[in-house]
């Protein structure tokens, strides 16, 4: 990279460092950077440092918030009782924008993976546990649909049958809008297995 | 975006406003920076700032560099005397990368596009013509192969045909290793106009 001056070099190395970003994109997010106003610079920077600085974990689902509770556990509009259990942040924010989900979530951060030595102690299951302790009555598992995801989903629901709290599985087949001859077999089958009377 | 705190939604809003950064992967990177740890944080908000204030235009050819005069036209090596105009900072690079071009360079910052209100005025051209006093003996017009690259060749080259100085321009035709099969008409037709005799 010493096509380049030092500056510039060191700015593409560091973005190259984030996921998805190739040498290509971080050579021109680097000169886009570079050409932006100075107050939009800063305006950025601030933004990376202070969500660092600041966003913790909400001490009782686990999702990445600026308070101690974040904005959903702190709500009294929402069920207390029903908590649908995510692997991340981002899986929390995609059922939040159905608006359709009144309960509460755990962020479990992460999912069960014994290829990559992921074990059931490496995401938040403890701290899942330890809520059921409260008045729960509904656990939905909304983990993947992939490898890992069956896996988890699969371990915590034998984790929980002991204590009789109801536990769900979101449900997995065709997509809406999906075309049968574009989707996988795998996915197929698992829409007939889940069919349901009309 | 209010499925995320305030911290983690502006930061997603700064990120999705760098070029090819859509919501999904703004979501991705800003999740994947609070994760990072402290001094990764630091060492890349560090790089934007300090190239942000510290690159600068090269006082000869205009590329972004540290220093007043660009690494290349500091150098002895160079032949001063064959100018390479080039559209931006990455097409110099692209053509340093081959290695095999002794010569300088010239970065217009631009090229003529009157469909996007973008005149002869708005690119680094005087500062060309101002360079062509001193003792050059070539000029190699390195544009791009676009309509805008094609317009500022034929422009430059106007423009410097009175003062006597040898303008080129790099040629066009089937890239190496390409499939004639997949290659466009335009292109097939500019590689069988340019044929050279062997």
């Amino acid at each position: 990279m010493n096509y380049y001056s030092n500056q510039i070099s060191k700015l593409i190395e560091e973005l190259s460092r984030l996921p998805g970003i190739g040498a290509k994109t971080a050579q021109r997010l680097a000169f886009h950077i570079i050409n932006m106003p100075v107050d939009q610079v800063r305006s950025l920077t601030y933004a990376i440092s202070s969500a660092k600085e600041n966003v913790q974990y909400c001490k009782q689902c686990l999702t990445l918030t600026d308070d101690e509770l974040c904005p959903i556990c702190s709500s009294p509009k929402r069920d207390q009782s029903i908590i649908m259990v995510v692997e991340n942040s981002r899986d929390l924010a995609a059922y939040e924008k159905t608006g359709k989900f009144s309960g509460v979530y755990h962020v479990l951060h992460g999912a069960i993976s014994p290829m990559n030595g992921i074990g059931p102690e490496d995401i938040k299951l403890k701290e899942l546990m330890t809520r059921l302790q409260k008045d729960v009555s509904e656990v939905i598992i909304a983990t993947n649909s992939s490898l890992e995801g069956e896996t988890t989903a699969m371990y915590i629901s034998k984790l929980i049958k002991p204590t009789n709290i109801k536990v769900t599985r979101i449900a997995s087949g065709v997509p809406v809008g999906g075309d049968l001859e574009n989707i996988d077999e795998v996915t197929l089958l698992r829409a007939l297995e889940g069919r349901v009377e009309l």
